[in-house]
């Protein structure tokens, strides 16, 4: 088959790849339905995230199980399924306790972005779908397996609450989704960070009921102005840089919440400023699996759709400009049909 | 009156001051009936937190009202009160919210080493007893001024629930009372780090069931070891250095809870190790108010005596050899009586 492999700061390549086949006998192949870009892809697109040698790319993916090893026991060939970017075993302790992203077993998904995908664990990895989904439905299914996840665990993390005020800082698709799901658990006020237009809009059509486009301390003195000096509730980061997450930290309320789920590239936060701030932190790498099941349920019942992030599909062998597209900021997510 | 002035590193004298009177119509007159060194006190003390003036020292008091300005309503001449170190109005949005010690008027308060305090904003700050304490209750109702409430909302940041497992980083008066607090709670188990005999003694004494002596990588191999590779629940981290910090995020499992309230002195995160240890990051001056009237419960029934932290009495006047006892270590904490 064919699929996408990173060579260095912007040199995408679709090319030749050995065929993914069964190795262990937890595993399941996949035959993907629709993969994607995802916003940490351009870290290393970008020379931020260093790579030593040729890598293949994409973690996000859903599709049917072609073939499925001697152990698998929860999902079967033919079925539709969707799984998390950190593969887990579900059992351990902190998969017990809801944390499968630190899974004492867990892989990082490589090379989603082709056509076929081999899946480690695929009891603990994987969900189906109640049965085969229209194509309509996809993009938004595919969403399950990384951002909208993230956007839900960022608005979990960050203590989300019917009524309360919460502010997203960042209008990528995890932020987007952030919106979409903090309006889903009730949030009273929804207060977007965004300074593009058509992000703007996707903001106000997931729940965003109010825009700010300022940052750094502009941003801050809005948000406090708008809360009545207070702060937010609540607080979604999902960027990653010392400014949004400072911008994070200064819009909370002593005693109020922020769910970090933007990966920290070159953070130090200061010790003291944090102990007066009087905020709670939580975050890290979304532990997807523990929201999939609810998440399907939502999509399935046409409850939420966090697909509407794709505002590009390309066809899977034009994957360089889909990554091109996103790094310009010309599109939020680009989505990969095979 | 005399009171307690720091010059400059190790250099504290009791010497004559104003005698404090009613300036305000919100403040109230205490005649100290106890006070102490705070183990915050010896920052400034070994010159690491710097004074720029001679400083009148201590935060930390209960007494009788002596009398009250004229808009004070719920505290009245010759009841015995005991106060937080941080002055609040207890009606602002951050005091509702139960962060008194964020209040929009909060002040610290200055000079409670002398036998005569200035309390402002008294109904906001101070809470009465029942009725006057007997005289061995009085070391107990004192700390609940500071390091009885400081070990309690460390207890509560790290969301201590029965049957839990906690892990204790400081062998200070905070760090005792906060195992004391984790035993109230419930607690299964709690882990102790210290290496001191006497402080070990107390801490089994206030409930720890373990004790680790190891401090860094091994303090951390030693935890993981007793949790079965998975880490504790609850880590309450009551030092404020970068060890202690770091020690308290590495001990605490994905998902569990870190209460910090000590005072970080140079203490920087590193994002991205916060972000992938997966644990939830609360602290910040204890909001000592918000739980006066539950602890003054517990000391009156005699469920807690958290007075054992003092195992140093000495008339106010020999103030400084109670600095020097605590600087070198050998004292825990000094109770001080006018």
């Amino acid at each position: 088959m064919k699929g996408t492999v990173l060579y260095g700061p912007r040199d995408v390549r679709f090319e030749e790849l050995a065929d993914p086949k069964i190795i262990k006998p937890t595993d399941a192949l996949i035959k993907i339905s629709a993969t994607c870009v995802c916003g940490s892809d351009l870290w290393p697109f970008r020379g931020i995230n260093k790579i030593t040698r040729p890598t293949p790319m994409g973690h996000e993916y859903c599709g049917i199980v072609q073939e499925t090893g001697s152990e698998v026991k929860t999902v079967k060939p033919g079925q539709f399924v969707i799984g998390s970017f950190f593969v887990s075993d579900n059992t351990c302790p902190h998969c017990r306790a809801g944390y499968q992203s630190s899974c004492q077993n867990r892989e990082l998904i490589p090379g989603a972005q082709a056509p076929f995908l081999r899946v480690p664990l695929a009891d603990g990895t994987l969900v189906a779908t109640p049965e085969n989904p229209s194509k309509e439905m996809i993009p938004s299914l595919l969403t399950l397996s990384d951002v909208m996840g993230t956007g839900w665990f960022a608005a979990v993390a960050a203590d989300v609450k019917p009524g309360k005020t919460v502010v997203v800082v960042g209008d990528g698709a995890v932020g987007l989704l952030g919106i979409l799901s903090a309006k889903q658990m009730g949030a009273g006020r929804i207060i977007a960070m965004s300074r593009h237009e058509t992000r703007q809009k996707l903001a106000r059509e997931f729940g965003a009921t109010d825009i700010v486009a300022g940052r750094g301390d502009e941003g801050v003195a809005r948000i406090k102005e708008m809360t009545k000096g207070i702060g937010a509730d609540s607080v979604l980061e999902a960027v990653g840089t010392q400014e949004s997450m400072t911008q994070a930290i200064r819009s909370t309320r002593p005693g109020g919440s922020i769910g970090f789920v933007g990966v920290p590239h070159g953070v130090e936060l200061d010790g003291q400023q944090l102990f007066f701030s009087h905020v709670r932190l939580h975050g890290g790498p979304a532990p997807v699996r523990r929201f999939l099941p609810d998440l399907i349920d939502l999509v399935w019942k046409g409850k939420i759709n966090p697909g509407k992030v794709f505002d590009l599909t390309l066809p899977l062998d034009q994957v360089a400009e889909g990554y091109r597209a996103m790094d310009e900021r010309r599109a939020i997510k680009t989505l990969l049909m095979p």
